[in-house]
């Protein structure tokens, strides 16, 4: 049986895995002031095309991360805008709300926010004379890829970065999948534009071959996030043997490993899409990242889970089903092809 | 150079990564619903005598353990009971009050609380006629062994047990060096006993040879902490690949890896200690477990920070200096050996 | 001019600032232990058919006590259901989320929630294999009337009570315009039933006659809110002459003063109501309560504010303009008449 | 009998209570937005010597006013530092920690903490390696006069801001009883200079006449709590009749009832202690305000307590009994004389 359940089902790749195991019986200090975690910062900064302003923190699961950096990024009577689908709208069990702040949600289109929404969003919400008994809006958070598989392209980040910083909202990006994203051919959308049309983002390790660990860059460090290694401790947030993080990315960013990973997922993710197709079956949405949703009749759907694992996306009608389909850096692509000669 | 820092500054104990690495490939279901962790549970409930009515979870790090554990058997307008010096109320960033709760000091000898004090805490409490102005005491926290490597004896747990349920507030111990208060030779608490006379606590895997981990137990598991699975995951300490977890405390607990590290690390410190006391030093603290605190003539200090590492506890008016040396199970004997004949 | 903006922008009905003047001067302990609040208690009480189970606490506003019950009920992993147009997901600054609770949204139908959505909301929640990750649904919010004017009848209030208690789910009824949903001739829910069709509600004072003041009744007060005194001085809520409270609420539940101001405002609401149907406007909402929503042409606006303050509720279309009209125990008939007069 | 009880026993002082009454049936804007409340701030800003940079700002009571402004000054990885024995930390619920914030403890030396001792604080607290893992000091609360009644004298107000604003650690003042502190003979800390001396402050006005009331006092406003309307909503705190405190600090401003309540109090409460004195009684604390704080001998206690009403503060030994007398602007001074008398 091959798996297309997730993407975070195995451990870690394999050039991960083996400096682990060489670097295990090093002794370093914790909490990531070790020389792993400062060389993978190093090399994190230098592929987003950053200056030495520029600041990265590692922590271990997307959540966290999430919870932690709007947290950091929100005063108190602020609250983060994000599309109804968006992750911490809807799976991390009110991690926001936890820490006090509201999340404001804006239409989802396949996933992503409009500029023209989140404009409008915004001053209808100045414009309303009881806006000061309201909720301000104070961050925006967006993911690239989306939870449903969609890119945001170049200028639709542009957009979103003018309209937000034009009135001075920072922009968050979520990047848990963002390997992906960057190895799409219909990407347009590399990690130093990345860099520079939001204030902060995650590179996500989890679902890119790591054990765990999300790598936070903030472009303008001296701007935002002060005291930030104080409220990861704060949010539960900070690994003790932080030097697990360091090593893990800075394999992950060396040769090309995170490159290679994203574009191997993609590749096998696009070949199933078009096996699907060719096949005459349909897609719930057209996405050209590793997380591919597909219509399957009823009828198909108990012979297919014989042969592979997926996830149950929801009902479609009463004679179809969603199925979302998802590859990874250990998705094998001699199964892949197997897979594809039964459909 | 020999390191005696603390007990998080390695890798994982060979036998836990010898596991992760047989296991790396293997695909499993996420979020700890794997098999992995289904054994890992049972060893540990069979561990600590208990029976299938407890429950075991598995979170990332210590104060996130601690932070989620007391928001979960706290009510909102309670707040927990600690020794000042307790870990939750110095070094954990204020994570308990960011949940909402309050640190309720008793004062600490040697890192304990009295269970004559918490008595006299809670019945003065109410005796207050403005008590309900205040935080009510819903718990206590202790540390076994406390944060200056002291140990609670039986009868001292069972009269803080007694005292504390007399009153219906439950106890949760951090056992984030609990390996090493098993292990210690003036310790009478055996895991079942520490089991039976609280209503939650932790058993420390990061300090313990794992690369991360703390495993939750609850012994009255149908009395304590429904839907906790949602509250690790609210407060950001779900791991996705929750196998790693499983994989790493079913080796801890194979073969009595357990025990083992805790009584190697032990047996060092007591030798560390013996040899300071022969040689003339002086003990900050009487320790029986992992941690030694010894006092140095400052004119010693630099000598022996030449050939060993450790951390400054403090001073000691303008002579001496307090240090703090841990061993743990990377600790090499013979290291040790060679540091006592420096002494 | 007269004034229709809102039912609080005067001070005291003259019954209840009479009583604050004859008592001013006496002595009383604070916090609500005096005799007049423990009046007031069993005035309610008894108004509601509640027997001494029942619990009644005296908050002094709206959002505070929103904030301090839903705090009170809900276990901190859980949430609170309301229609999106809920006054706590709109116009309370995020208090909900900044005592840690998300607000789940349901569809608003004129401000009200359908129990068979709240149904599906609860019953789709768990069949989802991802509840454990979302915040679970704790607790029910609904406004009677609504923010927009509108009434449950006792047959939906029997519904959604029904399918909430199935569920282990309670209700909680906002009142902050109650008198008026109780004076209304489309209403048929009296304070007892509205009393035995939820879990806890609150009748309140601010918008009808008093200084200020809200009423919490929990008609199982042995169920619900335990230790509240304390949560109520937590959230700030306390008031330290409290006798105040008790004073206004006595005053208010006297001589059926709470049933006459109610009548008084829905009266002539919809006397204005009507005043407008009959020159041909058309209405925005159907409401029976002392809210009406008009449709304005534009061209009338301006005319109409020359004579009368409102608010303006929102455009609708080029040229119209919903406004708002609110009647209270202060405003005048002869006016009303005048008023209707330059219709 | 005569009430020593505390000064929140009665209502409002009659030149508050009537303006109240001949502004009852008068239409106003809600929130705070009205001509009355416009005015108590020109008249508060004018009695503290303030340019119109400064911002005030009216909540109803104490423990939100101390909450609300505190979340508001502090980063969310910051805790306030306080007398252990300040209100914040002792009766105030855990309304700080419910917001997400570690109350520091410093000594108290009769309610005060010295400016060394926060000095020694903040300065040892980043000196620790482990500074980072702890929660930083972000502010110092203190109260004039204390809890216990006693001053700060201009000379240690000085100090106290010094070492704080050296160290960009703003200064909050709990003014609850802030007017008898003003009229006290032994205070050489006025209106204008404790302004300057502090970035936050509150007038109370609960304790000093009105039904309810604080107002808080921002001198630098362009610098601190931005958005704080929002935040005071947040809070539960923003009161719909807005203009009830608006015309209460307005009466209060107006021919200087403020200080003639001040001075009637303080003299009362001195003629007490001075009484107690020539009989013979010893002092618990030397006050100099409206609170006094007596050691009785039990023997004398019920004789007392049958012709006069107070709190009990504490006991002292097996033979004598600490009790507060509190005088208020509703203390008759032939009462006073007619209670010494029986002395």
């Amino acid at each position: 049986m091959i798996h297309f359940d997730t993407d975070y089902m195995e451990g870690a790749h394999s050039e991960v895995l083996q400096r682990l195991i060489e670097t295990n019986y090093e002794h370093s200090v914790g909490y990531g002031a070790d020389d792993y975690t400062a060389s993978a910062k190093r090399k994190i900064i230098e592929a987003c095309g950053l200056s030495d302003d520029a600041k990265v923190f590692f922590l271990v699961g997307g959540t966290q991360t999430n919870a932690t950096v709007i947290d950091g990024l929100l005063m108190h009577h602020e609250g983060v805008m994000a599309a109804s689908t968006g992750h911490i709208n809807v799976h991390e069990s009110g991690a926001i709300e936890a820490s006090g702040h509201k999340v404001l949600t804006l239409p989802s289109h396949d996933g992503k926010v409009w500029a023209s929404e989140v404009k409008a969003y915004v001053d209808n919400f100045y414009a309303d004379e009881t806006y000061e008994h309201m909720v301000a809006p104070g961050l925006l958070y967006i993911s690239q890829p989306t939870e449903y598989g969609t890119l945001y392209s170049r200028s639709e980040l542009e957009e979103l970065h003018q309209v937000c910083s034009d009135r001075n909202i920072p922009v968050y990006i979520d990047g848990a999948r963002l390997a992906s994203a960057l190895a799409s051919p219909a990407n347009d959308v590399d990690l130093p534009t990345l860099a520079s049309l939001c204030d902060a983002f995650y590179i996500g390790g989890t679902k890119c071959g790591l054990l765990f660990g999300e790598a936070v860059v903030v472009p303008q460090g001296s701007k935002y996030l002060p005291c930030f290694f104080t409220l990861i401790k704060q949010h539960g947030a900070l690994l003790a043997k932080g030097r697990l993080l360091g090593v893990q990315f800075d394999a992950l960013f060396t040769n090309n490993l995170y490159q290679r990973i994203g574009e191997h997922a993609v590749k096998l993710a696009l070949k199933l899409k078009q096996a699907f197709i060719s096949k005459g079956y349909r897609l719930h949405i057209d996405s050209f990242t590793n997380q591919q949703f597909i219509v399957l009749p009823n009828a198909q759907l108990d012979r297919l889970a014989d042969i592979a694992s997926f996830e149950i996306w929801g009902l479609r009608g009463k004679e179809e089903t969603v199925v979302r389909l998802v590859t990874s850096w250990c998705t094998n692509e001699a199964d892949v092809d197997a897979f594809i000669a039964q459909l």
